[in-house]
C-alpha cells in the first residue's frame, strides 16, 4: 500500500488537490460547508497524516533533534537518552539516536548525516575530542547542548552538568576516616573533560588530607573492559590498595568481577566506589557503593533547553547538578 | 550562523545557484573546468552538507528506519537498538527511536509521528495490543519488521524471532534432573506473543515430567518491579518452591532482591533461571543462570532484513534463532 496522501482524498471528495491542502491547513477558501466537512471526514476516515517533511523544507527544520552519544548499551547513556527521548516526546519531537562508540571520525559522519536531514538541534555527549563535529554544527546554525562533558574550546555553549568534586570529596573522606589511606582512582580517557575534572578533585583531595600517591592513578577507558583492564594493572604492581574508587559503575563492575577472581573479599579486604548510580547498582552483591549523579534530570534539563533554544526562548545556559555519595555495600 | 546552503556556494563562486546545483549533482552543464573546479573547492571549504530532505520530498521517502519498543533502558532492549543503529548506520540509514513504555496510545502517537516523519520502515517490538498501530502502517505502505514478538493478526508479516521451547525445555529438564520438582515460573504480560508461547513450552515440559502445577505459575510485567511482585505473591502462598524461571533476567534480577531479603541462599535453598542473557547477567552474585537469546544477532538481522524490504530485494521473510541454557551459579 502507498501512503494516504491529498491526491486520494481530493479524488474521493471529487474536488481539487488545492481546496484539500486549503482545508486541511485552514487556509481562506470559499467552499461550502459540507464539501469542508466531506473532505475533513474523509481525511479522518483515511487515517490521513499530513507530510511533515514537506513543511520542513519552507522552515529549513525538522521537530527532530539527534543524540550523539558513546553507546546505548552503557545503562548511564540509555538512562540520558530514555530521559531526553520522553521529554521531547512530550513537545512533539522525534530523536535520532547516534552512537559514537568514542570514535571521532563516527561522531563526524553521523553529525554531517543529521546535518543533512535537517535536524532542529542535537544533544551531544562527547566521546572524546569532538572538536570538528562542533565545528560542522556551528556552521549550519545547529543548537547544542552539551551533557556530562564539555568540549574544548566550545566551554560558551549551553550545557547540563554534574558538578565532579562534591561527590569525590565526600569519598575520599569517607574511606580516609575509616582509616584507608591507600585509594586508587581509575579514571576514564583523559580527553573527557570529566575525567580530568575528577582527577584533578581527587589529587585535590588526597592532597590535601597528605595520601596522594601518582602511582595509584590509572587511566582507562567508561567500560567494564576498562574497568577489567585498570584494576589488572593495579594489582599487578602488587603495591597495598585499601579501596578503589572507579570513574564510573560498569568499570567498578568490571573492577569487581576481577578482585573476585584474585579471592579479594570486598568491602573486607578492599574497597570499591563507583559513579553515576545507575539502576543495576543495588543489584549487584554487595550492592555499589557509588557516587550519585542525578541522571534522568541531566537528560530531561538538557532536552528542555535545547528545545528552548531552538524556539530562541533561550540563548546560552548552563545547568550545574551536583553529586553525592550513595552509601552501600562495598565500602 | 545559518545553514551553508547552494546560495552561499553560488555567491561566493559568482554564478547562479543553478549551476551550482548542477555541478554539485554532476548533472550535464557545459561550464568551464576552472569555474566546475571552482565550484567544488567552495562547496568543500565551506563543509557544504547536501539538504537529503529535499531529495526526500522527490522519492516521498527518507532514509531514516523507526524503532518502536517498550524501553531503551532495559539492556534487552538496549542491545537490540544498538545492533540496529550499527546496522542501519553502515547502510547510510539513521534511526528514529521511540519508547512506548508497553503503552498502546503512546505507540499509536510515535507510529503517526513516524509516518509524517516518511520514515522509509519501521522495526516494532510490540509493548501489547498493537493492531491500530500496525493498521496505520499499513495503509501508509511503511514496511514493518517485528523482533522478539509477532502481533496477531499480522503473523506474516516479516520478523526475526528466537524459539521459545528449546531454551525452557533444556532449563526444566536440568532442574528435573538435579531432583528439583517444584518449579515455578513467571512470565510477563499474556498480551504478548513471547509470553504465550513460553507458558506453552513450561507447560508442555511439565505436564510431560508429570511435575505441572497451575499455581506454581505468575503473571506479571518484563521488569524489575514485575519479578519483585511475582517473587513475593509465589512467597506469600507459603509453598515449597525448589525453582524460579523467570522470562526475562530483569524480572530474575528482581526476584533475586527478594530471594535474598528472605533470606534464602541461592542456589542452596532455591534455584533461579533468567531469560534472554543480557550482559548484566554475569555481574551478579552469583551470575546468572538464564537462557540465551542472541540479542545482537535478532536486531542485526532485523534491520539487515528491514532495508532489504524497503529496496525490493525481499517480500516476506521470518529469520528463526535459537534460544539455549547457559549455566552459572544462580542454579
Amino acid at each position: 500500500m502507498k501512503k494516504i496522501t491529498i491526491s486520494d482524498i481530493a479524488k474521493e471528495a471529487k474536488v481539487s488537490k488545492a481546496t484539500v491542502s486549503l482545508v486541511l491547513n485552514n487556509k481562506p477558501i470559499s467552499v461550502s460547508d459540507k464539501t469542508r466537512e466531506n473532505i475533513l471526514k474523509i481525511s479522518k476516515e483515511l487515517n490521513y497524516i499530513p507530510n511533515s517533511i514537506a513543511r520542513s523544507l519552507i522552515t529549513n527544520k525538522t521537530e527532530t533533534i539527534g543524540i550523539i552519544l558513546p553507546d546505548i548499551v552503557n545503562p548511564f547513556f540509555s538512562e540520558i537518552a530514555r530521559a531526553i527521548e520522553d521529554t521531547a516526546g512530550k513537545l512533539n519531537y522525534n530523536v535520532m539516536l547516534c552512537n559514537s562508540d568514542n570514535n571521532v571520525i563516527k561522531e563526524e559522519k553521523y553529525t554531517k548525516l543529521l546535518v543533512s536531514k535537517l535536524i532542529a538541534g542535537t544533544i551531544f555527549i562527547s566521546g572524546g575530542n569532538s572538536k570538528k563535529s562542533l565545528e560542522i554544527l556551528k556552521e549550519n546554525g545547529i543548537p547544542v547542548v552539551f551533557v556530562d562533558r564539555y568540549v574544548e574550546p566550545f566551554r560558551d555553549y549551553s550545557g547540563v552538568f554534574c558538578s565532579n568534586s562534591e561527590g569525590i570529596n565526600e569519598a575520599v573522606t569517607y574511606l580516609y576516616n575509616k582509616n584507608m589511606k591507600s585509594i586508587a582512582f581509575v579514571t576514564g580517557s583523559m580527553e573527557l573533560e570529566t575525567s580530568k575534572l575528577r582527577l584533578t578533585a581527587y589529587a585535590e583531595i588526597t592532597k590535601k588530607l597528605k595520601i596522594y600517591d601518582k602511582s595509584l592513578i590509572c587511566e582507562s577507558t567508561y567500560s567494564i573492559e576498562g574497568g577489567v583492564a585498570a584494576t589488572e594493572k593495579l594489582l599487578s604492581s602488587n603495591k597495598k590498595i585499601d579501596a578503589i574508587i572507579y570513574c564510573s559503575d560498569v568499570m567498578a563492575f568490571g573492577g569487581i568481577k576481577v578482585l573476585k577472581r584474585k579471592k579479594l573479599k570486598i568491602p573486607k579486604d578492599i574497597s570499591v566506589i563507583g559513579y553515576d548510580d545507575i539502576f543495576f547498582c543495588e543489584y549487584v552483591e554487595p550492592e555499589l557503593t557509588t557516587i550519585r549523579q542525578p541522571i534522568y534530570e541531566m537528560g530531561k534539563e538538557a532536552c528542555k533547553l535545547l528545545i528552548s533554544i531552538i524556539n530562541g526562548k533561550t540563548v546560552n545556559k548552563k545547568i550545574n547538578l551536583k553529586s553525592k555519595l550513595i552509601i552501600r555495600g562495598t565500602a
